[in-house]
């Protein structure tokens, strides 16, 4: 059983990546991106998708038009873990 | 400029669909699709974001592992139109 980071880990790990936050009012972090048109935005959450299938750990997300946002959680750990972190790890280097 | 739809119209074409719904407080229409998994919630994703790109009309969305959650609305008539029901339509012919 994947055990969720303590608040002392996550802000840690949160620090190392670029631009997630914690939300406010549950145990999970959340970036927004925005790109240039949708085709861009898709095609960077497909890339994310294959990742996180790939993982078998999946992101909750809202996307419109060139919009996209994303918040992790482990649900089975009902908080934040490695796995969170790892995915948002991914998720940043395809967008550096 | 394209126009909304009127309230009557507007009821008339979502009687029409399947299981989409007025949303309460804007105006919109929204409908929640349940799949298998996540491979089958984001390859439906897929198709609709190709037909989406080729009618230049974007959806808004929000997924979590396999659930769908659709909101159409059109930004520049500030409400549901044509359009809307057209992708509405799409949508429901590949979810049979």
């Amino acid at each position: 059983m994947i055990q969720k980071l303590t608040t002392e880990e996550r802000a840690a790990q949160i620090a190392q990546l670029h631009g997630w936050q914690a939300v406010a009012d549950r145990d999970a972090i959340q970036r927004k991106f925005e790109f240039a048109d949708f085709n861009e935005a898709f095609g960077f959450m497909t890339r994310v998708a294959i990742k996180a299938q790939e993982m078998d750990h999946h992101p909750e997300w809202f996307n419109v038009y060139s919009k996209v946002e994303i918040t992790l959680a482990t649900h089975e750990a009902d908080g934040v873990t490695g796995r969170d972190i790892e995915l948002a790890g991914f998720i940043d280097s395809i967008t550096a």
